[in-house]
């Protein structure tokens, strides 16, 4: 089976290898305290430094996942107000998470599949942060980096922090415009799910100590500030998930390792323009997302004629996976994971099958 | 390399094995809302039921460590004030987490090396929950379960929660008397590090309903309410280390498996004996934990005549891996991990060796 999901997704096939090669060095039974994990930790935090082009002004904590990284936030970032624009099921969770916590988000809701644009933003004087997913994998809307720089130009002093969940490593992202990036690694990285990557401005870290020295919670072992303590050391506070570390480092090493034409940003724009290209004169397909400004490249959501159903069970038949719609969608839309791990000769084969699906269903 | 370490530790053999089956059957890419993956998540907890006779009364959740889970439990069980008998790291980060989340935690105070016995165990009123370490991983004591129940009998209508990190799954547990009982599954399962599995009592459920109820904040995606709704259609609200939950599913059907005196538990107790007795007329290596009563089958601590580093160095070259002490006896201590996954042959090798290392340095 071939997996265009859009997470937990195909694992790059060197991903395979290495697991094994974690097995026949012990990675999974080595302490996380002994220098062999410190090396492994200062690897992937390296490496992924270098893919990503984090400055030094930046810091990389391991968390377990996305959604986790969104409490740990909300938690160490906001003392009462953060402001959430919201037009999907996961820029949805990150303001649920803050009425959760207790705290009194503001909320700027757009239509599922909308996009947004710098001056349709209002923050208010007393939100502390500004919570975006720059890539909606519920919905395929991605919202353009310049967007995101365009609202940081006009709050220089929010906090601005951005979901990357499904659109990492493939989206470039100016470090200097942006507080917080995060993501985890069963999407884009097409590695084993359980671990979640949050980078951060280290003025964040003084936010949560200001925070916790006024006594408010900012959570326990994984508030920032023991994080941080433990991360100097290269090491985490808890045990964490070891071998997830350890291929998050080599699949970065990976991914700078392909330069040029080859790179992996290009093969997913390349791939990415087929799948769209080929449902432009379908009378089965459309893209959800209506402004081609706001289009994802690496979640593409389609929506379908006959419903999700029939078009799952039929590329299942041929060998293919992809996602159903997301939530109220579940059963009009499908969501194409389009990442690197894919190969053209794949691509050409799922399209071939949504053709095949096309002129059957229309014959019918 | 032979890990007798605490944890991470040695895996079980079969685990190499189990990991190539689910990169055989795509367990690392299919989606955590799927089929196939509520069947994977049933099969754990069903497995894990079995092996550990949990009761109906007691729900199975999956947390990413078991340091979250002392944080989702203090979160999710306490309004106020918990109750904590310190004696080692472990129960010391319980108690500190209580604090770091601003509730305001009693505790007994014991020395390290120290277990407990019911009757010094004075809970207020007020207290809402008892926290224990039930196997110091840290210092090598084991509250034998008796000493446990009888402090519940004391106190039935509070909550009592026991840490098993390092002794599950070979201590025998009476759910009818414990209400919270929680590990991680890099010790004494033989798994990759990255899960942590909290067995708890539905009153902590509402417990939890209670404390929300009244506007208190019982965290967020990991409150147990949410956690709950999620785990009846057997899923997790984030996307869950999926290969940790098939693998804890395994590995338990393995331990099932093995009956008699071949049993997991049996060689456990068999080793512990073979480990206590060979140091019994060492003049260089002694038991820590000086109350038979309460040494610790799973996790054996030696104060050693000639500190740590030589002993570890020594073991090393002989291709045996043991832990350092732990925090102020990290240069005096070796911590062995006694877990079924050591065959008696490795036993006597690590017990051999220790010997030649006694001998010579008594020589020199």
């Amino acid at each position: 089976m071939v997996y265009f999901t859009v997470g937990p997704t195909q694992l790059f096939s060197e991903v395979k290898n290495f697991i094994k090669e974690a097995l026949t060095e012990d990675i999974l039974s080595i302490s996380h305290r002994g220098e062999k994990f410190k090396k492994i930790y200062d690897f992937a935090e390296r490496s992924l430094r270098k893919l990503l082009d984090v400055p030094d002004t930046h810091e990389i904590f391991f968390f377990s996942s996305a959604t986790e990284i969104m409490e740990r936030i909300l938690q160490n970032c906001v003392e009462k107000h953060s402001f959430h624009v919201v037009n999907g099921a996961f820029s949805e969770r990150f303001y649920q998470i803050a009425r959760e916590l207790g705290k009194e988000p503001h909320i700027l809701r757009k239509e599922w599949g909308s996009g947004i644009y710098p001056d349709e933003v209002k923050v208010e004087k007393q939100d502390e942060i500004i919570c975006m997913v720059q890539n909606e994998t519920s919905t395929g809307v991605s919202i353009p980096m310049e967007v995101i720089y365009g609202i940081k130009e006009s709050y220089p002093d929010k906090i601005l922090a951005i979901d990357i969940v499904s659109s990492a490593p493939y989206v470039d992202i100016n470090f200097r415009m942006v507080d917080i990036a995060f993501f985890s690694v069963q999407k884009g990285f097409g590695l084993p799910a359980g671990l979640g990557v949050c980078i951060l401005h280290k003025q964040c870290i003084q936010k949560a100590k200001s925070l916790a020295n006024r006594g408010i919670s900012i959570g326990s072992y994984h508030g920032f500030l023991n994080i941080h303590k433990k991360s100097i050391d290269k090491q985490t506070v808890e045990t964490p998930n070891v071998l997830g570390i350890y291929l998050l480092g080599k699949i970065c090493e990976f991914f700078i390792s392909t330069k040029g034409t080859d790179s992996l940003k290009n093969i997913v724009r390349k791939h990415a323009g087929m799948i769209y290209e080929s449902i432009e004169d379908s009378k089965v397909f459309g893209a959800f997302v209506k402004e081609n400004y706001f289009r994802s490249e690496t979640t593409i959501v389609l929506e379908s004629k006959y419903g999700s159903k029939s078009v799952l069970d039929f590329l299942r038949g041929k060998g293919i996976e992809v996602s159903s719609g997301y939530g109220k969608f579940k059963d009009r839309h499908l969501r194409i994971g389009n990442f690197a791990m894919h190969t053209t000769k794949e691509v050409e084969e799922l399209l071939t099958s949504l053709n095949i699906f096309e002129e059957k269903s229309l014959k019918s």
